[in-house]
């Protein structure tokens, strides 16, 4: 099963712009609290991951698609789930409609490398593996392609 | 020829996060930054064709690929151009290296469509399109795709 | 009585700076979700007030005495009241604490003036006098002093 | 001789709200630059000053009064300078103002403690005294009142 998990924003004047609808970074800042609450409902707390194991999930590349703008005081669901995940990786996906009237507003993707403290590469402990829907076994089996897409739990 | 800009930053400390760089969003910002600058560079100014002309460049799509962090007090150069262009779109593309170094920090892009105030698509005006690096005949020739790739500026 | 609003926050890592607390600015960004939910609590909504009667609330002072940091991922319960409020402004009073210990985290306020949507000066339209707990016959009196201070309500 | 220094800054698109001015709490980021700047000018860096003597500029308290609303792609010329400073405090005082035509934006000032890396409080090493324009005798004569005004630089 792939984890996932919904989370609601309301939209804050603060994330408008000139144009009046949300400026177009700050649905990056949505996709973070929609990956800390899917850690959550996960059963973990992204801050420990952090402080206890000093394992850091970097973003290597951001995506996100524009459909409908979103206004100020909107409520805003964001589902988020894993698309793939393995050891040294893990992409998250995103989806964000109105509450109001379901309308899609946009779709993204984001990204991420393990890192430590000192931001370098590293593998998540194998504690967090079933968190993340990754599948032990095929991990660390010898026939593993090594890529992280191999590792990816299926949905 | 492809116009493209080049524009410096000094990363803020706001800008920043607990990992200690600088927060995945805000890259975003910059290349807005960056092609503001663009079309500063390109002879028009963009709040001019915003309140003059009533036209708006909404995003369609960002990207943003991560090689590097930034910290507090880099410069960073973003480097940005149009990499298509027609009457109903336009892609600019970016990439972000630190002053210092020379080091690459980040590569993007965004898409955006021509919109009125009242955030309907529209067409550019003609008398941007030397601007964008369009082709006004290729645009309006009958024989066009009609697809906005089809009137890209060639590089 | 003092109308008066709780809200809760979940600070974003987007909020982090490399200090790894909260940046300083990000508290007023608080202040507004606060006196947003306020007014919502009053029975009235901020956004309707500004597009269906065009009366903008432009923040003429911000002031924030901070006591103890706040990290990412802590719930903070955010209090607003109005501390003053009269037909040609308002002033909210903030204080934040954290939801876990109940540890002040900051106080503040900020003064505001009407505005049209031409940023011009306006008065308040007077079916929005009790929501903010305006006594009308004492704006109205001739024997007003005129000044914001006197039309503010009575704790 | 009080320290001062001015930063020009260009209004950002991101900075901007539904209102088509800039958002007040961004002025306090304004302010951080405004600063960061003046310690340059004053022949030291901040981001040393953290890194190699693990001395933290904390926030306490700031404070901001608007006068006039920042447009997009203005240009702002922010001034700062170092209204008291002392072993254990800073407050820098701030005035923004458009470069176009010199209108008075807004007018501030953040006080300031000084923090080790744990943010436990901490004095100035005596190194940057003159650089925040502070007498060191005075500082530390037992006649001194104990005040940080005691200490602040004569302008």
């Amino acid at each position: 099963m792939k984890p996932s998990a919904e989370t609601r924003i309301r939209v804050r004047y603060a994330e408008t712009d000139q144009m009046g609808v949300v400026y177009y970074a700050n649905y990056l800042v949505w996709m973070e609290v929609g990956r800390v609450e899917l850690c959550r409902a996960c059963g973990f707390n992204y801050r420990d991951m952090e402080q206890d194991d000093g394992v850091l999930l970097a973003v290597a590349e951001a995506n996100c698609r524009y459909s409908s703008p979103a206004r100020f005081d909107d409520e805003v669901i964001v589902k988020t789930w894993i698309e793939e995940a393995g050891g040294r990786m893990v992409k998250f996906a995103y989806e964000m409609r109105l509450a109001a009237d379901d309308r899609k507003l946009a779709t993204g993707f984001t990204r991420h490398i393990f890192l430590t403290r000192e931001l370098r590469p590293t593998r998540l402990p194998p504690k967090y593996f079933s968190m993340f829907g990754i599948d032990a076994r095929r991990t660390a089996a010898p026939i593993s392609t090594g890529t992280a897409h191999s590792a990816c739990p299926t949905p």
